[in-house]
């Protein structure tokens, strides 16, 4: 980082308008922030000239990097015509189209405006047609910031209690009490104890909400038999089993939920369905869905907004989704294995105890010498953390790339082979850099690694 | 309305696709919605080849109408250079700073995808500043979807209860009860019985939140009196007054609030501020701000958003405020007084019982003698719905005038005296049209008009 760089000064007038400076957290960055001039494809030039590698893609929602011209394109053309009107448009129906042709288990949809929008819908709708208060979640996995949803997404060792029966605990401070009572918080890819759990409640529970691949739990991969075991348990209970595949979209053509032998009843995205632009989605079966239904006598959901389904997004997330088919998605996995690989080769060669964790187009690394199991694993000790900064500082001044800040890759289409190599060789030097501190760690501390 | 219009074909694919075939109950028309082929200013032509003035834009958030040209110039320009990045931009600034700089009240910013997430930001920061539970909201207001502000947003003489103490009604089906015990509901502009209300738990109320011209209580502008009495009463209590001026915005240069002798502790921004884009924001007092700061030691309230702040909304909307200035904030609600002033002479020539509310740009026709002072009093019988429907058809497919479907209109700058005066011509031609009916009702039922 320069000092005096035109980033550094635009944050100067960024944190007198702004708490902190940013509108997001995750692009906050000590000391400062920095500001994008321009992207194209996979690289991002900042506005002090400095061109990066971008293996974040906006919190994994671009799937084929930056501008990509067909995009670009077609969304030029929509906004000539306007972006939005109080009638509806022929944008909405061919994504909706496009959407419920790529996964049996969406019978119908319906859009918003954010992965958060979409995650409440679908907590409303499962209330709504269950007439069931409670919802069942993951500890640690992150669905978006209403609060039933976050509960419990940042647990850690001092509040997270008993793994037979977590805490529900607040993130926003002054959450209700009776928020939190409404929040079942269950161990992810623990059947035992998280069944045992569901039980203590079971005639109260509206949805048990799953992200299959959940990125702050530590991008594990749902087991085959944990998702199975919550179908039947929710079958056994009226409940609706309803997944978070706003990030996870990405991992199939039908979304991660499609190497499962059980449907969820629902799936909220988001993301790469937008092609770049603000969104959100329900989908799922079609008696659940009727509770949004405004044709219905009574209407169970009433449910509006006022960019939801804009011909802007709508028209981006076709293109971006038609570009993304069954091969681009079997190529673009194909790359990031090939990335994986690679970079457990640099973990070797640099000899530092480091294990990924991933699916499809997605993986994360942990400073551990086996990948982690379960959140209470993969969660971040305060030690780790300061080298986890170390590296992506270094990774971002001295190699020119970005991550995402849990030292994550979500990969687009605009990434090949040449910059999958200079991740690798980038990563070694990262490796190395930090290898004193995580072996002085490892010594004092072998138990949490 | 055409048989086998483009519109009923598209409409019948989409039905089969989304609950009821649209993603915004707003947009929902019997037997089926028009969409939209293209629009520029302030007229929207359908795929029929049906072109209409609208009056609705799209339900308050376009300023300039559809596609103005300096609009479309810079986003396209932004386009070119990616939507969204894991980094911050200049936009976001820019942007930030425009509206600081519009209303003193504003000492602090920050952005959200939707006036739904903005509200719910609202509500959580004061929940995170006061560590108090409740919110109370006045009977009927509207403030999106979030479920402890949409709470008795829906009230009707079935389950609205004593004046004195309304009940808190859910609006979704399956709304837990603590939510719904969470939630105060106080008759808008009624300050006697509001404060003896909030004085009942006085202790658990983390904000008061108050639309300044709530649309669905009947678009009546909040008294002076009524603002400054909840104003007092907060400050007594450790309570934070919060306004939602996600519609009002629009009113004055600086918001409606610009028109109070006190300051709101907290806004909700949204809809025009976006420039035709998805688009929220909270605004307000720079201590209460601070639990949004990610660069506090202790974050009270940790947010983010995918979406929030992107480029592309960013500078949409700087450029639509910055060609909202104050003259032309002037110009616009001089047009629309000249239109309610028409509306008015036409009810009087068609002699129908119908009378006019509203501020700024904005103004809602109610199907009684006198303007209502009340949610209550402006509650639409069933009669009447049935009428005004009858009359929004007329204006529709007779006239071609698009309106909001509570017979309101939210005006933008691209409206013009030519567009004013089909509006007036038009609506006498409604007027006459529904004139037997609602003498019929008139006489039915006087209490009700």
């Amino acid at each position: 980082m320069k000092q005096n760089s035109k980033s550094e000064v635009l944050y100067q007038k960024a944190i007198e308008l702004i708490p902190g400076g940013v509108s997001r957290n995750t692009v906050y960055r000590k000391p400062f922030p920095h500001y994008v001039a321009k992207a194209a494809g996979c690289y991002v030039t900042d506005i002090d000239g400095s061109k990066r590698i971008d293996f974040a893609n906006n919190m994994a929602s671009l799937i084929h990097g930056h501008a990509h011209p067909a995009i670009v394109e077609a969304v030029a053309e929509q906004l000539k015509k306007g972006t939005a009107y109080t009638l509806a448009t022929e944008a909405e129906v061919a994504l909706a189209e496009l959407l419920i042709s790529r996964s049996e288990n969406f019978d119908k949809i319906r859009f918003m405006n954010s992965g958060t929008e979409a995650v409440m819908a679908m907590i409303k709708a499962s209330r709504a047609f269950t007439n069931k208060p409670k919802i069942a979640k993951a500890e640690g996995a992150y669905h978006g910031t209403y609060d039933f949803a976050e509960v419990s997404q940042t647990s850690n060792p001092f509040n997270w209690g008993d793994i037979n029966s977590p805490n529900s605990v607040p993130v926003a401070s002054g959450t209700p009490q009776s928020v939190l009572d409404n929040v079942i918080v269950f161990p992810f890819n623990d059947i035992e104890r998280t069944l045992a759990i569901l039980d203590t409640q079971a005639d109260q529970i509206a949805c048990v909400i799953v992200d299959p691949v959940p990125h702050r739990v530590g991008l594990l991969p749902a087991n085959k038999e944990f998702i199975e075991a919550l179908y039947n348990w929710t079958r056994k209970h009226d409940t609706l089993l309803v997944f978070d595949e706003v990030v996870t979209f990405r991992v199939n053509y039908g979304g991660a939920q499609e190497k499962y032998g059980v449907k969820p009843d629902l799936t909220a995205l988001g993301k790469i369905i937008g092609g770049g632009f603000p969104v959100g989605a329900l989908a799922g079966r079609a008696d659940v869905m009727t509770v949004l239904d405004p044709g219905q006598s009574r209407l169970l959901f009433p449910y509006s907004g006022t960019f939801s389904a804009n011909p802007i997004t709508m028209t981006a997330g076709r293109v971006a989704l038609e570009l993304f088919d069954k091969s681009a998605v079997e190529a673009l996995n194909k790359l990031t294995n090939t990335a994986i690989i690679q970079l457990e080769n640099a973990i070797r060669i640099a000899d530092v105890p480091i294990s990924i964790t991933g699916a499809g187009s997605m993986f994360r690394l942990h400073f551990r010498l086996e990948p982690p199991q379960t959140y209470r694993e993969a969660y971040q000790r305060p030690g780790v953390a300061t080298i986890i900064n170390e590296l992506l500082d270094f990774l971002f001044y001295k190699e020119n790339v970005i991550m995402i800040n849990t030292c994550a890759c979500m990969f687009s289409t605009a990434l090949t082979q040449k910059e999958v190599d200079r991740l690798s060789e980038a990563m070694l030097n990262g490796f190395r850099h930090i290898k004193p501190k995580l072996d002085e760690l490892y010594k004092q501390n072998i138990n949490f690694l």
